[in-house]
């Protein structure tokens, strides 16, 4: 397997070191070179170094170590804004303001983030991905500076890592992967899939400390909440409106 | 450069010749190493490789030979079906079949995905991104038998290339990225950043075959114009919804 791949791990720990300009360029050319719908490069790349720029970022990615000590973060954008300037400056009318061009843009972005997120590796740095991209996405797009037509899909924090923690677990292969057609999941093969995972040590100390019966409850209780989902999904997706991903 | 990602290309057309289930197996294990929202896996992959069914989905994804010639074709699917079925299986109340949660879907299948390719193409396999998959997701959604909670954002087509194509152009790195703020583009930036693509010899002949008077506009009449993609934009959003992924 491809060495950055079997080796990744999320680090949420960061030396103060800079990203040297080099590396940076060279991970950057590495995010230009995946797949991109239509060759339209729909997708822009903001790179925070900052200090002070860095620490309003990390204030809206909820001050999590991950963002906070981190020297740089890309924050990647879906961007139909160049491609439609370019349009009208030749006098073609663009269409793109709408809600697969928001797909296209988010895949785009999603794609470039992880080629840029292995050759980070590849260069000694860690990353972790901030979720939390999608809680504040308009409060980021104002920091960024970021024109209507463009919206925050994610973000990588990178940086060298103060500590490298070990490869996380994963479920059993046959949990994600269908062969020809989807299997749909009994209760008995839910609690295989879930098994090694439920009985690890590490799950009986979190059972301990939230005071829970069970894993399920921690996520539903104390790390993704109903009401918490449904607030960030309106919210997110009125800023999508607004940024202009759905006029059809 | 990590080797895979400097040479990359899509693959249009590849020999009959099948994927080696050991070979399918590891870039399966490669895809599940990507980062994913919670350590969740809120995305399955289903692996078609049986004709009648690739002959179905190449249909969906328009004939065109990147789909029609591939002895493998993997849908990825954001899925917050099975997780939620756990939940539910442990007494908890999942909330997940909102707009943040197709998007977390969406981004661990992405990010497994461009696991999968690059190292699929570790293995001496080419592969091409479909885009066509947001155009018939309902339909190709049938094919596969994907439960409520799970819909189809990308797929891969995957096999031995036929014939290995050039790299693509892309636009220089500076049209892409910013540092730290959004820097807009003027009209002169535009023009200096698609100079190379618009004056090239391939620009000249697909104008002269178009019978238009530049590239803009091959994408706003002839590839993607702003008609088709509107009514994609519905039929995709429509699924979304029909699939349980905006009940907020």
């Amino acid at each position: 397997m491809i060495k950055e791949i079997r080796e990744h791990r999320s680090i949420r720990r960061y030396r103060p070191d800079a990203v040297p300009q080099e590396v940076m360029e060279e991970i950057l050319r590495a995010a230009t070179r995946a797949s991109t719908v239509g060759n339209m490069q729909l997708y822009s790349i903001v790179v925070t170094t900052a200090r002070g720029l860095l620490d309003e970022l990390a204030s809206l990615h909820l001050n999590q170590p991950a963002a906070a000590t981190a020297p740089a973060i890309l924050t990647f954008c879906a961007d139909i804004h160049r491609f439609s300037r370019w349009c009208e400056l030749r006098g073609a009318e663009p269409g793109y303001d709408n809600f697969c061009w928001f797909m296209n843009g988010a895949t785009d972005a999603l794609l470039a983030s992880q080629n840029a997120a292995l050759e980070a590796e590849a260069h000694g740095l860690g990353i972790c991905y901030l979720g939390t991209t999608l809680y504040n996405a308009g409060e980021i797009a104002g920091v960024l500076g970021l024109p209507h037509g463009v919206l925050p899909v994610m973000a990588l924090s990178m940086g060298y890592p103060e500590t490298v923690p070990p490869l996380t677990d994963r479920l059993p292969l046959e949990a994600v992967v269908h062969y020809d057609t989807y299997e749909d999941y009994t209760p008995e093969r839910l609690d295989a899939l879930w098994h090694e995972r439920e009985t690890s040590e590490e799950t009986q100390c979190l059972l301990a400390e939230n005071g829970l019966p069970n894993l399920a409850r921690i996520f539903t209780e104390r790390r993704y909440a109903k009401g918490d989902n449904v607030a960030f999904s309106r919210k997110y997706f009125d800023e999508l409106v607004r940024q202009g991903f759905f006029n059809q």
